[in-house]
């Protein structure tokens, strides 16, 4: 099937994604999408909550920019275990489908609404836009655009802002890292944990305990002072090394977590509650009943934090910039990340790039935790050739997607590691 | 009846408190106490949890310092809520009756044991101690003992150690206090109040709302931004000045202040949770059913912390200190608030002196909010003669006392404001 051969659904042109490749695996799909009119791109659009099945790129109506607001030409977007949630509707006050995902990407400055001050046509600009990201063009006000450092890639970016953004604020601003505190860390070889770890490496003596796939522990053991496995009991193994516990625990696991990471916080540590990576990948198939024991973490007793000296603190930068208009403060956050970066102090990890169209397997890809890094959508790419063994079609039910999706054998494209 | 005249209580030489005044208030009351038997000294009993009744002046043994402790001639000593909470018996796993109240004192160091380097006969100190504080001499390990700045008083550092490093600590620390920021605290007129309003006014712009008594309005209004009376709705009082919030919360009232506090953050806000002064004060007359609403208070959801970006801690020095073994972080704080002092930043403010036989009308004043900053028990004072209507001796059931000690008119002394 050709890209031309779409099917109407509602106002917009939608099509599986697995329809939309190439058969040449050719570089000009963009090109071939977008010629014949240039007001139309490409997006990927989540038609439902639910499984991968729910995942289709989509010929949508370009966006112009409103006053304010920077029309970015998208070369890269970030891929975030919170688009797993959102594919859900795991989240609080879900917005309504059909949306686009994706909440950050990178790419090239191709007009402006008015009052877009300290922006040029031409400027590479690193971006969060709420919703609407994994899209060849987006708009979004000119408080979330950030002109790029000279040396960093599109994919660097797009891998860059909301892991270190919130690595810095969480390490920084909420919880005060200083020279020879311990952090732990989960998922340390993800895109948080990969940023945690290199801003912990900016501050003298600090231990970085994390948890991570066992098969990560090599490739990730040079930026992690203490690894274990992430089916390990991580409290014994963090008492084991240091008895009296650790000055920050880093939690996106959520659950009946909460009280392990408190108990292992020494006085006046600090827990932060970041996200929960364990309600997409919990033992159950459904993810209502994943929602559920999301909902029922266990509660915290002040008079409890009072005793020990603790602190917890929950962090979501989405919030943050989405809802609490905390824009200013973030851009001082970039400004200093930058200056970071250019001082080769840190330096985001890419896992892999992969076509909008190849938008499903990145999800498994993260979904099976088999990414060191950050998973990046390229816009720019095209995707591998489809194997004979691709089984998306054959599942369309929800809660059969879940049950399919915790099967990490199979993959239908190769990741593309870089 | 005469000092002489003393009934025995088990080894221990006790008295009513009001039978210890010197009829003509001689300032040699300590001499005549101590002159008999050097190896004896005066200090202030609470031979059971319950009303002022409880607490009398003692003739104890003197202690002698054990190896790595420094002993110290006391000159004076700081009284806090948390006595009062202690004496009800209101903590947790309080200590066993008789014991000598008192956590902080400053004074001459008298002679040291083993181990005591950085100490010499002589020097004048500030210290903390897990009770025993409120008595002629006291012995206490060496990382309690702070050698104190030249021009500082011995009321000055008995009312500077706990509120100034309970302050500094909650706002450094655990809150991060920077610029621009906001800081609510309660009890604006007390010792930790006026320490906080003091350390806001070292970093620029700091905005300090602060809860009140209003006679004490006019004395404390340069330390603070905006006051509101105690008894006002100060949650919106403040979202009239500051729709969205403050970024500190410091509170020592509990119950259903935290869920206020809470509700009062502006996102990466801090509440911290560092007492509970609602529990001697509220307004039942059972201390136990006090006791209940403390134990009580609100639980909190991590995941709200976590969609409003907001963080809760929980503060106690006495556990840091004597129960967390964190004495070099203490040791540190203190040397920074040196500093301070020395350069003339803060000021600890001293609300009025009190004889140790005058423990219990001091008591009263602070339960009664009487005070602005803090109360001291100077050791070396005389009490000053009672007046007619001295009514605590008809007072001796617990539950009575609690009754009488929310009675703010029934003063026996006149404070002694410095």
């Amino acid at each position: 099937m050709k890209p031309t051969d779409m099917a109407k659904e509602g106002t917009e042109m939608t099509e599986e994604t697995e329809h939309m490749i190439e058969k040449n695996g050719a570089k000009e799909t963009e090109h071939v999408v977008s010629a014949g009119d240039t007001k139309e791109m490409r997006a990927v659009i989540l038609s439902g909550f639910g499984g991968l099945n729910k995942l289709r790129v989509t010929k949508k109506a370009m966006p112009e920019p409103q006053e304010g607001e920077v029309k970015i030409r998208v070369k890269a977007c970030g891929l975030n275990f919170l688009d797993l949630m959102v594919r859900q509707g795991n989240i609080d006050n879900p917005p309504k489908t059909p949306l686009v995902p994706g909440f950050e990407c990178s790419g090239i400055v191709e007009a402006m609404g008015g009052n877009t001050k300290g922006f040029e046509i031409g400027d590479r600009v690193m971006a969060f836009v709420n919703y609407n990201a994994w899209a060849e063009v987006v708009c979004t006000p000119l408080d979330y655009v950030y002109n790029m450092p000279d040396d960093m890639t599109f994919p660097e970016a797009a891998a860059f802002s909301m892991n270190f953004v919130a690595a810095y604020m969480m390490l920084f601003e909420v919880a005060n890292l200083r020279e020879g505190m311990s952090v732990l860390v989960h998922s340390a070889g993800g895109g948080v944990g990969q940023a945690v770890a290199q801003l912990c490496s900016t501050i003298p003596s600090v231990t970085v305990f994390g948890t991570a796939s066992s098969f990560k522990h090599e490739s990730i053991k040079d930026s992690v002072t203490y690894l274990f496995d992430r089916n390990a009991d991580y409290v014994q193994e963090v008492k084991k090394i240091s008895p009296e516990g650790v000055d920050i625990v880093l939690d996106c696991l959520s659950g009946e977590n909460t009280g392990k990471g408190l108990g292992l916080l020494r006085p006046l540590g600090t827990y932060i509650l970041y996200g929960s990576s364990n309600m997409v990948t919990g033992e159950t198939k459904s993810f209502f009943s994943l929602a559920k024991s999301w909902w029922q973490v266990e509660k915290v007793n002040p008079i409890k934090l009072y005793e020990e000296n603790k602190v917890i603190a929950g962090f979501s930068l989405l919030n943050l910039l989405f809802k609490q208009g905390r824009c200013g403060q973030v851009k001082t956050v970039v400004e200093k990340l930058f200056s970071l970066y250019n001082q080769k102090k840190i330096k985001p990890v890419v896992d892999s790039l992969w076509a909008l169209e190849e938008v499903k397997e990145a999800m498994q890809r993260i979904h099976d935790r088999g990414n060191i890094g950050k998973l990046i959508l390229d816009v720019e790419k095209s995707p591998t050739p489809l194997m004979a063994s691709d089984s998306t079609e054959t599942s369309e039910a929800g809660e059969e997607e879940e049950e399919h999706e915790g099967d990490s054998d199979n993959k239908e494209r190769m990741p593309f590691i870089q």
